[in-house]
């Protein structure tokens, strides 16, 4: 049954090609510093960086820099950018890039004015922000969080070897974003690849809770069957427009709450797959195509419905003369299938993971409650032991 | 393909039972004159008025009230209500009815600061306001529109026999709204049965346009198994809270913008039904519904695919061995099953239209240009002829 919910989502989109010229829209609503955000400098060069300083420079901001955001950002950063955005007097922070650089400057944003330490308090401790927040714009340079049009952050704490995501309310999101999907042509195939599957990833974890029957659930399989058909198009053709356009938009409904409204929600797969991550720092998209098969198989008894219901309608999967669970396994056999087809790496190992780091990765993972099944260490144990 | 557009859509929705009690939160955020506008009177008789009246006098409110909101608001009541939202220097319009109540909501929102006539200004040449416009909040009681979360407005003008729908941007957009299903229980019948209709037609006015194929097709068909899938327990059971939730989210979504952007649209089957509207008044889904039919039939030669597309797709049509013309008239036989199965007026005559009428139906029948094909009054003639 749908539950109660409050929906809110006021992030001004721009979406297409040229978008980035949303800015001359956005930019004259705040003051004059700006602290400009990303990552390890790709776009100064595939030319991003020099058309956004020359619409920030014609809108005659002050530029403060904030580079060399990680993909998996840390507390440390952090620190770094509370620092940069109080010297510069921030009244935007800017952020260029894909999911980890928007993370990250989220964080910043709900840091500048907090006294006490952010990690703690928002990412440990899961409070709101109670001072003032520095408004947030985007532009994306590649699909995948949907952090462009939610609230949600993931930082690492690499001393404490933990990646938390914290998922902050309307206040947070980003005020506007531009997105071009040119500007995800230049992603090397392992990123592109990796985004794809976070995007599909990030369905699965919203669609495999509850026994309901929500407009929801048909609106995810729409969204998986659309993102699917366009990832086979993309990974013959990176360049092929249509196809990255739909990706982009895809990626951003998946995760902008809309789908999760009046739902339970899983995510385990990303807590196991987060846990990866604070251990070896390997692509996110990645940890969770190694963990989801073992995963999957693990709560399948307990999920069998939506399993089956998710190989006919997402999978084509023809269900005649067949058991629930029988069609419930072609549908993940398919699925499995699929992410080899497009090239996802279907094991730890190759991520870095050793036989050692289990029992660690096992420890550091967050348990969720909303899957079919709630996970104990020993189920954590036997899905990482399997996916290695 | 996707082409560029800009999406914000920043109204809040709470939603569930005993929703209305968002108003708890909203309230404070407005000044002390509310307009209250509903329509005929029966929210008097199921408690609604009593619930939103307590509301508003624990939050200290100097209620106005702007009663008598007909079916297809009229350009006589839009004068009557600027008059009152002036005198009573209204700072916030509370709208507690369905999309009529809504829609003309807005319509005064604009139009009390507004130098004009507002008729010929927003309805007939289709401009935006260059005035404050008066925030709108909504108590949703009827779901169809999907009024509470876009800039729709539709206004007729009886004098002129036009009925006219203006799209106002984000800026006039309800602040708010509640959506609480409960409240649409007790909906007559007949109404509920002509809101389903509408909210399958608004899909198919944004599906049936276009040859490509992006994210929004495979949103909207999961948007129309969804609502078959509820509307069919709905019509046995009015009472089944969680078809009638998920019939009330698909209504929101089937007309908030999202599943339109970056795509052609159509509209003509809403075109052709106001004008049947301005002529005989007759509740708004049942003209869409007695005109569909020979609509579908006229343009199917122009959109073969796509209406092949949605047989298989929506309807679960087994496109085996059949030509595509096949499959897409199975599609269509399926739809006008499922329609006279639900108790849809599948007749214009029944609605009130005579053969006399005909001509000035079809004159005063607005042509849009993003269908299958670009009628002409040939057309519309036969179109309307065959629906008699």
């Amino acid at each position: 049954m749908l539950g109660n919910f409050t929906y809110c989502n006021p992030t001004k989109l721009y979406f297409g090609k040229n978008a980035v010229e949303g800015l001359n829209e956005e930019l004259p609503k705040y003051g004059k510093n700006v602290l400009l955000v990303y990552g390890g400098g790709s776009i100064k060069k595939n030319g991003i960086y020099d058309k956004v300083s020359e619409i920030l420079k014609k809108h005659g901001k002050t530029v403060h820099e904030d580079a060399g955001v990680m993909p998996n950002p840390t507390t440390d950063k952090l620190k770094e950018g509370i620092a940069r955005a109080r010297a510069a007097k921030a009244d935007l922070i800017l952020a260029v890039g894909g999911g980890s650089v928007i993370d990250y400057a989220k964080a910043v944003s709900v840091s500048v004015n907090c006294k006490e330490d952010p990690w703690e308090k928002y990412y440990l401790r899961m409070e709101d922000p109670d001072c003032a927040v520095l408004p947030v714009g985007a532009v994306l340079t590649m699909v995948g969080t949907g952090s462009e049009m939610n609230g949600g952050s993931v930082i690492t704490n690499r001393a404490q070897k933990m990646k938390i995501g914290k998922v902050f309310g309307p206040e947070v999101f980003p005020k506007f974003a531009t997105l071009d999907p040119e500007y995800t042509f230049t992603l090397p195939r392992y990123q592109m690849i990796a985004g794809f599957y976070d995007i599909l990833c990030h369905i699965h974890e919203q669609y495999f809770s509850g026994t309901d029957d929500n407009t929801s659930d048909y609106v995810m399989e729409g969204l998986m069957r659309s993102l699917i058909h366009s990832a086979d198009i993309a990974v013959k053709d990176p360049l092929d427009y249509e196809a990255r356009s739909n990706i982009m938009w895809t990626a951003t409904w998946a995760l902008n709450t809309f789908v999760a409204m009046g739902k339970d929600t899983d995510w385990e797969v990303h807590m196991i797959g987060q846990a990866v991550g604070a251990h070896t720092d390997a692509t996110h998209g990645m940890t969770l195509a190694a963990v989801t098969p073992a995963y999957f198989k693990h709560i399948l008894p307990y999920g069998k419905e939506k399993f089956a219901r998710y190989a006919v309608n997402v999978w084509g999967v023809n269900a005649g003369g067949k058991t629930q669970l029988q069609v419930a396994e072609e549908g993940i056999a398919a699925l499995e299938k699929w992410m080899r087809g497009i090239g996802l790496v279907m094991d730890l190992k190759t991520l870095g993971v050793t036989e050692e780091m289990i029992p660690s990765v096992a420890y550091s993972t967050l348990i969720m409650t909303g899957g079919y099944k709630v996970l104990n260490r020993e189920d954590i144990l036997s899905i990482l032991k399997e996916s290695l």
